[in-house]
């Protein structure tokens, strides 16, 4: 990506890598989604599945809130799903129904059956669309590329979708334990390879989605999730671009996914007050991007500015970016994402509890702060 | 209910008073339930809700447990939403939808139509089962009676179903909070009533269910839901009997439960190690109940057993209650969950970390030892 001008912002990274900055970086999950008028516009003409599929319109709603919104990042528009499928697992996204795979995966013959990805051939629409995003974001802000991690992936595989419970697939983890650790490492390997062609396309930063973390209790976690979670996470290493690990519903594992990943950044959840977040990390070297949440943008503005400027005093000022703890809902009005979004922008630092620290940090000249 | 034999089984009531106990009690959450056939025979004849108000079928089925798979606590057999269709919600409950308000409450006057509900004119069918079903006991084992707590309630009456969100219900926590406290107000209210009415027919342990508990960040959950929990918890305390307080997915405020609800157990959910939930209640003189998750009942027997094992070793002797840390699933085999009821019953303390501790426990003529 040697064609694409310097990155004109680039609060995403810096935080990522705890150093001091100006203001705290914000973005949002499923900011190109369905809450801007914008995106729903696109998506009457394409179902999501061709937004996915079609470079041009996966870059345009993508790009659609950096300039309708603000945020500091741009995160690809896409979904987790597309690595199963490259598997070779169809998948049907019927409206009001949701993703769904018609033939779920429940025995060993059919995880050996599943194919060995090739990202550039089998996944080439979504790397097309990072490195078109990439040239028209042209420096604004890093972009950020995405995948969903091993367990997730093979519980919606198993299950063959939604479900509240994920009983089938915690069922295989007990009944047939190993024809789950089969399809993790597949899935593993794949999730892994995908990431470092979404690099080499032009990805600036990755976020690994653990979503259904929290349907697992820890022996659970620690035996079908992390190890998975890690073996992806060290793909992601490999290229030198930040990783963040996001796991929610498995806050009580925050110091072993920061440990077991080596993420630069984990994700937390608005189940977890900051402080909690930070006393289960202790002294580890890791920011941490979060957690609104996504239900405060029904509250008034004045009411999301107070609740930001709460969350940011907890956080405090580096190694923290912003964002909701979870993806943000479909009937949030956009003046309210952008009201969240102007009130991290524009918090005053100087009247906050951590001023003077602040003060300090910034007359460094460089390194780590928090 | 003078006119039933004295307690043959109290170490429901020993453990919950947190003395010492020659073995640890056990019961499972959704006992009475469709994982038994002879449970799923009665059901056949009628629907669930019929179930729920005809005192015979309720108490046939709250008694199957007993005979079938030896559990040490009745739990009488009803539906949480019994009390906000006694305030005049009308519920359906068609299969495999699942219960439904059609007509959720969303605004101030909803609210404020609302019936008082007077448990005995009301809500009487339960009543009676409690009593029908006390003195079949006859003493064998003590019976609990149980109830939603009022965030658990106000959500799903204002969502109309179940969600995996609670998006419309908290929505009203942000938008209307003046409408949404009006609402706990009332179903605090009749809650505690009821709760004493049970008392009343006959329950000798009381369970409070806040089961979304885990909708709710730190900030609206000490806002809406604990303080409502508090005050139906305060009625069942007036009552001597003692109370168990159960809200999944809240499992970093065990601590703030425990003293808002003076509670004699609080429910420990499966996402959290007994280890944790311990260090989460510090010292605070109070049992817990829990916690396998109840997926591991599809494993093989003897990993059952192993699990089991490692779980009583992990909370100890005594002040625990056994259970799942869920309801049991209905795919769940009958002999599993024996395998289960039989591994806690049958467990070899003399062989256990806790030996020394335990013996010494047990030679004291009275008093709390945990």
């Amino acid at each position: 990506m040697s064609d694409v001008a310097p990155l004109a912002n680039d609060l995403l990274l810096r935080a990522l890598r705890r150093e001091p900055v100006e203001r705290t970086p914000v973005w949002m999950m499923r900011q190109a989604g369905r809450y801007l008028p914008e995106y729903r516009a696109v998506r009457a003409g394409s179902d999501f599945l061709t937004m996915c599929r079609t470079p041009a319109l996966a870059a345009e709603v993508t790009l659609q809130p950096i300039d309708l919104i603000g945020v500091d990042a741009a995160i690809i528009f896409s979904d987790i799903l597309v690595v199963p499928e490259a598997m070779g697992c169809h998948l049907t996204l019927d409206e009001g129904v949701g993703p769904q795979f018609p033939t779920p995966i429940r025995s060993a013959a059919q995880v050996q059956a599943l194919r060995q990805v090739d990202p550039v051939t089998d996944l080439g629409y979504m790397l097309e669309a990072l490195t078109l995003v990439r040239r028209e974001l042209n420096g604004r802000v890093p972009l950020i590329g995405f995948a969903g991690a091993p367990w997730t992936l093979a519980s919606y595989m198993v299950e063959g979708k939604g479900t509240k419970q994920f009983a089938i697939a915690k069922r295989m983890l007990f009944e047939q334990p190993a024809v789950a650790h089969a399809l993790l490492e597949k899935l593993a390997d794949a999730v892994g390879a995908f990431c470092q062609a979404q690099v080499a396309a032009g990805a600036q930063a990755i976020q690994l989605f653990d979503s259904w973390a929290g349907a697992l209790g820890p022996r659970e976690f620690r035996e079908f999730a992390l190890p998975y979670l890690a073996r992806a996470a060290a793909a992601v290493r490999e290229t030198g671009v930040p990783l963040i690990a996001f796991a929610p519903g498995a806050s009580w594992a925050l110091d072993e996914i920061a440990d077991a990943t080596q993420a630069d950044a984990v994700g937390v959840d608005w189940h977890i007050s900051p402080t909690d977040a930070r006393a289960r990390l202790g002294d580890r070297a890791v920011a941490m991007q979060g957690n609104l949440d996504p239900c405060t943008l029904y509250a008034p503005i004045d009411e999301i500015q107070r609740r930001t400027h709460d969350m940011l005093e907890a956080f405090g000022p580096f190694g923290h970016i912003a964002n909701l703890g979870h993806g943000i809902l479909p009937d949030i009005k956009p003046a309210h994402a952008k009201a969240y979004v102007e009130a991290v922008q524009q918090h005053d630092w100087s009247r906050s509890a951590h001023a003077d620290a602040r003060a300090a940090a910034l007359r460094e000249p460089a390194g780590v702060s928090v």
